[in-house]
This record gives structure tokens, sequence and C-alpha cells, in this order.
């Protein structure tokens, strides 16, 4: 049976881990605010799924307590990933495999930088899931799970992986790497920033004439950034239309960075804009509107918190 | 002695024409909401240069009650333009100069093609200036006022409402058209739409390096755009410097747009935005972040206000 340490016990990760204990699995949760208070009440999950409650589940304060693990799921906020450098490597053996079930482009490149031997995969979470009180997960809808290996090598652990999910509930697949993280970027870049920048939702940014245009736009610049820098299979133009007509039928909903910035969290710009048109840049692709878009959400940021 | 007509009698024309009344000139206000209280009342200018009140002048709530004029001042909010095809005629003899001091791009050759003989010359007025009461004009700062000739035959009668304005204590200069309204959009298509769409001002975007950085980026799709759309003399890109530097020294200033949207007022969208990005368009020239912040406006008009 696998290991599963989960760092960072959020809205992912609270939810994904949450699935896996309940489902017999053996996982270790890293909390920090949290810590105290699922360790005395455990954590509970509200999910549009049944609800449920776990209660004596494995949980640390630090993670230079937690057993080396087979599998370590990333569900961080990106802007704490400068941590995993000292984090991570109380949890490795030596075929652990690191999956980051976070939002944006590079995040893998750049622990690959720092650990040139570990096994890395992306995770894609298809969620609706907020953190609504101390050890207290609110999944809203979807759920679906898309792990994406980076670097070859761990295509056995993650096919383990997947099917664990899939035995407890969670609906998981695999697919190609560069391709996913885009795919995902078109959705992500143009409503979490719209949602922050005209302080809305994504339902009347498409009930809206002139916003719907500029998020195809945004849309179409990450998706032809997305083919320039090489992604297995070009995405082609129409999957703006098929993302906007997906979300039309969604329920109004806050992206997470809308949801950062509402509760004055961190927003993370790194990994979802600036490092995407830096990307852009390298193959020579402008992103002028999701460049505007960073400068706006960085100011933002650092004068209207 | 030139007789002047003022149509909209608010933060410009109450004082450009106030100017003009308090130095002795023929001038005759139209009003609308204020009218019967400057009937009784007067206008009172409170300015940088000195206040002043201004008792008997000339009012009218009709402007079909309006005797002809040698020159006509126009300083209605654009929006209100569409009337000027019923307003403008009871004004006008053969030889009635019309003077736009408004801002945007296109405002003359759309009351051209209305009234294909007028003279007409757009009014470029550098001010801050609002309207702070019933009546009431407070002039802040600054007041320079350049006349461009749009149709040839008028360059006499503007010299004539140079000489005028300049007399009464306004500086007044002539210059190219086309150069002049492009000029002055590189500092209004930024730091109007800006302000509005980040609620702030002038110099928090320009102590902020990322929204300076978009300013200036901003500014250069509207020199490029104007220069490929045929002004007299190219703009350099270096003038977005130039604007740059000068509002860094200027006071901080709520652009008219920025006011109009504080006060819930229609903002000037389609000759700030939609007609220049039009005009560029027209000679193959994409203005990406010019569009994207008039896509955000017009959001920000229907759906926040």
């Amino acid at each position: 049976m696998l290991s599963y340490g989960v760092i960072g016990t959020g809205a992912i990760g609270g939810y994904y881990g949450g699935m896996l204990a309940r489902g017999g699995k053996d996982v270790h949760f890293l909390l920090h605010h949290d810590y105290e208070y699922v360790k005395a009440h455990g954590l509970q999950i509200d999910s549009v799924n049944g609800n449920f409650h776990l209660d004596g589940i494995n949980v640390y304060a630090d993670s230079a307590e937690m057993p080396k693990c087979d599998v370590v799921l990333v569900c961080l906020k990106t802007v704490n990933n400068f941590r995993l450098a000292e984090m991570l490597p109380h949890l490795l053996h030596e075929h652990t495999l690191v999956i980051l079930i976070q939002n944006g482009i590079g995040l893998e490149a750049d622990l690959h930088e720092t650990f040139p031997n570990l096994p890395i995969a992306a995770g894609l979470a298809f969620i609706c899931s907020g953190k609504v009180g101390l050890g207290h997960i609110s999944h809203q809808d979807y759920g679906k799970l898309t792990i994406a290996p980076f670097c070859a090598g761990a295509d056995e652990v993650i096919a383990d992986v997947i099917r664990d999910f899939t035995e407890v509930g969670v609906e998981a697949v695999t697919a190609c790497y560069a391709e996913s993280r885009w795919k995902k970027a078109v959705w992500n870049i143009p409503f979490n920033g719209m949602t922050v920048a005209l302080d809305t939702t994504t339902n009347l940014l498409l009930a809206n004439n002139d916003t719907e245009h500029l998020i195809r736009e945004l849309m179409l610049e990450v998706i032809h950034a997305g083919n320039a820098a090489g992604v297995e299979h070009p995405i082609p133009d129409s999957f703006a239309d098929v993302m906007i007509a997906s979300t039309k039928v969604m329920t109004p909903y806050s992206p997470s960075m809308k949801l950062d910035y509402d509760n004055r969290r961190p927003m993370e710009i790194y990994y979802l804009y600036s490092r995407p048109i830096l990307e852009a840049h390298k193959v020579n692709v402008d992103m002028p509107k999701v460049s505007m878009l960073e400068n706006m959400l960085k100011f933002i940021q650092k004068e209207k918190y």
C-alpha cells in the first residue's frame, strides 16, 4: 500500500488527502495554523457527494516529524513553494513521487532544479473547494484530478496513485504534462485575474459582451503561448470557446485567487502570470493582455491590501 | 467684438466662458440643471489664480433661445454630443466657428459629417477644474487652451479667439489638429481609464513600477496608433517619458473620467477608447491593452453603476 504525505491541508490537500484517508489509505497530513485544532477535533469535510468527519488521522505541525512517504501531494499556495527545499527532504525516500496539485506554469521545472533526481508530476484539480474554518473544508462541486508526469520514470507509481484515488471515489486520470498545464492555464489566467481586477464573479464576466470578448482574447493569448512553448498536441483556438461554454453552465464561482483577494491573502501572481509570460517571451511570443492583467494584479496586491 | 456661445457650463465651459465674461467679452451660457440657480445667484469661480463671481451674465435653459454667435465653445460631456445636431443650428450664422473643448478622437469628424460646411476646431484644455456645486466651479491648476483647426478657413477667427483668451488671462495657442488630438490622447487614455479600473489616482499609478510600466505601454500604443492614423509630425516614443515625468510632478489628481465614475455619471468611453481603437484598426494597427481597458470600463459602467 502506498503511503501519502500531504503538504498543505487546505481546500485541496484537505479534500484529496481526506478522501484517501476516508478510503483507508495511509495518509500523513502537514498542518500549519490548524494543527492543534485538527489534532483535537479531527478534519471535517462537507462535500457535495456527502459530508464526512475524520478522527485520529496522522497530523504533523513540522515536516521534520513526518515519515518517508511513497507519494507526496504538495497542496500549498505556490507563494510558499520556496519552503519546499527545506520541507520536502524529510519525506523523501529513493523513489518518492511528488505531485504538485497547484496552479500555474513552471512549478515542476523549478522543483526539478532543486531536486534533479526527484520523480515529479503535475496534479491538476478541477474542483470547487474552499477552507471555511479550522479543520473544515467545503467541497462544492467537481473534483476530477489529472496527474501528468513531468519527467519519465514515474509512470508506474502514477498508475497506482490513480488506482488509489479511483478506489476512494475521486475521478483520476493521467495526461500529457505541458498540454495539461497550459490547458488549465487557459481557464485560470483569465478568470482568476479578471474576477479580482473587476471584483466580480465568473458568471457576470460572461454575461457581459465586453468581458466575454476580453476573456476569450486572454484565453487565445494563453493558447498561442502554450503552443509556441511546446505542448504535446497543439491546443486549437476553439478550446477557448469550449472553456467559455462550460464556464457559462457552471455555478457562479470565485476562483482561488479571488478567494485569496477577498481574504487579503497573497495572490499566486508569479506562477499564474509572471512565469507564463516569461516562458512565452523565451519563444518570442508576447502576451500583452495577460501582461496588463499581471501589472494590475501586482498593483492591487501592493497598494490595495 | 466676437460673441461667444458656451454649450455646457460645467468645469470647462464655466471656467473658460467665465474668464471671457469676467474680461468683458460677449458670452452666452447654456445651462441645464443649474439654470435657475445661476440666473438667480450668478456663477462662482474659485480659481487658483483668484476667485471671482459673475452676476447678470447671459444664461439660457434652451439653445433655441440663444442668439447667433461668432464662436461656439462646446463643453458638453461627449456622451451628449448626439444632441448637437439639434442644439447647434440655433447658434450658427454663416461664419460661426465651433470649438469642441472635449476629450477624445473623432469628435470633429463626426460633427463635420452632420454639418459639412461648418468651420470646426478642436479645443484642448490642459486644466484641472471641477464643478463642485450649483453654479460653482473650482479651478485647481493649469488652464492652457490649444485651439487646432479641423478644416481650413477658420484661421482668422481662431487668431481672434486666441487674442481674446490671452487678453482675459487664459494662455491660448494654436497647433496642428491631428497631432494635438493624439498627443492629448497619449495622456488621457492611460490615466482616465486606469484611475477608474484600479480606483486610484495618477500619483499612485506612477509610484508603482508595474502600473508605471503599464501606463507607458498604453501610451506607446496610442503614439503608434496616432502616427499610423496620420499626425502632421510623428510623435516620438520618448513623448511617453515626457508625459510620465510631467505627471509625476503634478498634484495627485483625478482625471475627468474618474470624477465621472466617482459620481456615477456616464463615462466618455466611446470617444476616449472605442473610437481611437476603431481609427487604429482602419490603418491596421492593434491596440491590445487599450482595448482591454475599454472592455473593462464598459463592464464597470454597465455592471458596477
